[in-house]
């Protein structure tokens, strides 16, 4: 039996980012079209209707439905804007991966920033000063390869970040809902013991999705428990940790420092500019601002890329889906 | 037979580097004394000449000699400035890494800089600018686990690179005087096949030794050889990479950029601020000059300390000695 053909669209400009080069990952017989986020072109509805794979990250109740669709495939993480209600009985929701060696790299660069002073250094030497250079008492910097860093959540992005950070000879902590035994880590925690968890680490990464059970559950009195000195990561989701205990612990040099890549306010379309919070990140010195960047490299693409086209294959070979978030009904 | 007991001296500000908590690390039964770089402070003379061990970077026909000693240690791994001619017959001459964990650590944090634009995201975020967000078409970045690192010599600092390279998937290419098997190595060149080496490479490390041999190892056609966007990283010691071919190579840009910790000039007691080279590195963008800083760290201080009690308890104990340079006569 020959495999399907099967009718792909892209929508929007969030998938259009995968596009490039897709056909070569797939089978020939297969229809691939873009369509634009607002779906007005002309036969764009249309084409959306009877798509049978829509790539996309969105689905709200005022957008035309995809009523063929075997496969609703986001090409991220998550799928928070797909409103499975409107997706019809057969269709099966997916979503990628693939970001873990991205953020991984972001993480550790993060990091080691703390310990390498390249740009101060640069600066100086281009002024013929030379305040760092081996002997010199004083001069002596730390080494992140001493240091515990504690992962608070341990998945896809934790994993891949406690792999590198094992090679430098860190110590390796992990917090988790379900107890944790493996190779990478050193020693781990339940959250019930979050805050001796916290107190336990140099750094403490941040990876959690946001769920009722996680919003907030970095609070005031965890980051309290930290070391003075550590430093937090929040790559997951923002609200993840506590908004205002976050500004105050580090406007108060209660800890070390942060570096914050995901955030409590985000652009819109009609504000492309704006602060990430309500509070005054940008007054403090002791944080490192990212606009949500963490995983978006040409690597995440293509490994997303990957993803998607073994899905198709599998959907047009009738096989089981891989990354299934919602089944067919 | 009870262990000897010895008469340690640690010379000039160097070493002093390594004198903070040295007592816990070793017998008892020794004395350790500080002794100025000039020598001239009453006693220390006499101290120096009459001295078991002597701890120091540099010995000259200029200076007292160490009559007694049988153990000269350099709390380092260059020994350039200790004349072995001046030793005592019964010396060894010994010296130190353990600062190879501090050089991966600087080397890593420069590669991934040129990957995870940190600085530049922050100073976007903090206006309320978004450029970089995940999503946004054209703001993917590249990783540097896609890459490719060549290692140029493969001696403990290479290795050390190597093993972390390798934890965030990059290949690993050597060229080294001896062919080299190796599980961290992908593909290795001898000498004969600098060239190709250089030209496989998106990242070469330079981690030679200064001798006849390297000394301008990389020139002009091996720098040419290097892929248009690839990046000249020297951690070993600059005259190994020709001072004028590296300046214009990076001036005309046939290099994608370097990084450079080891140079051509170097200050002095009386000449403390100085450039580092001839050429006006300092006027080019595409270079990140640090100061002779890469294996500056505490962990480099405590892993020396713990070679040099080591030593010395070997030789109050009459045992062979390790990291032995020159054998007593």
């Amino acid at each position: 039996m020959p495999n399907l053909a099967l009718k792909i669209v892209f929508h929007g400009q969030n998938a259009a980012n995968f596009r490039q080069g897709f056909e070569a990952l797939i089978e020939p017989q297969h229809q691939v079209l873009d369509l634009s986020d607002a779906l007005d072109r002309p036969g764009e509805r249309d084409h959306y209707e009877s798509a049978d794979v829509v790539i996309g990250v969105r689905l709200q109740a005022d957008m035309p439905r995809p009523l063929k669709a075997r496969l609703f495939h986001a090409p991220a993480a998550g799928t928070d804007a797909v409103d499975t209600a409107l997706l019809p009985a057969p269709c099966t929701l997916a979503n990628c991966f693939g970001h873990e060696n991205a953020i991984a790299e972001y993480v550790i660069a993060a990091m080691l920033m703390r310990h390498v002073p390249l740009a101060r250094a640069d600066q100086d030497l281009r002024q013929q000063r030379w305040p760092l250079t081996a002997g010199r008492p004083g001069a002596t910097r730390t080494e992140m390869g001493h240091q515990t860093l504690g992962l608070l959540g341990f998945g896809h992005i934790a994993q891949t970040v406690a792999h590198r950070a094992k090679a430098f000879g860190m110590r390796v902590h992990v917090a988790n809902r379900s107890p944790i035994t493996h190779p990478l880590v050193d020693h781990s925690w339940t959250l019930d013991g979050l805050h001796d968890f916290m107190g336990s680490c140099d750094a403490v990464l941040v990876s959690l999705p946001l769920t009722a059970n996680t919003q907030g559950l970095v609070d005031a009195p965890a980051l309290a428990a930290m070391r003075p000195d550590a430093v937090l990561l929040n790559v997951g989701r923002g609200a993840v940790v506590e908004e205002k205990a976050l500004f105050e612990a580090l406007q108060t040099r209660r800890m070390g420092g942060a570096v914050i890549d995901t955030w409590y306010q985000y652009p819109s379309p009609t504000q492309p500019e704006c602060a990430p919070s309500q509070f005054d990140f940008a007054s403090l010195d002791n944080v490192v601002m990212t606009p949500h960047m963490s995983g978006w490299t040409s690597g995440t693409v293509r490994r997303r890329q990957e993803t998607l086209a073994e899905n198709i294959g599998r959907l047009s070979r009738g096989e089981a889906l891989i990354h299934v978030l919602h089944g067919p009904a």
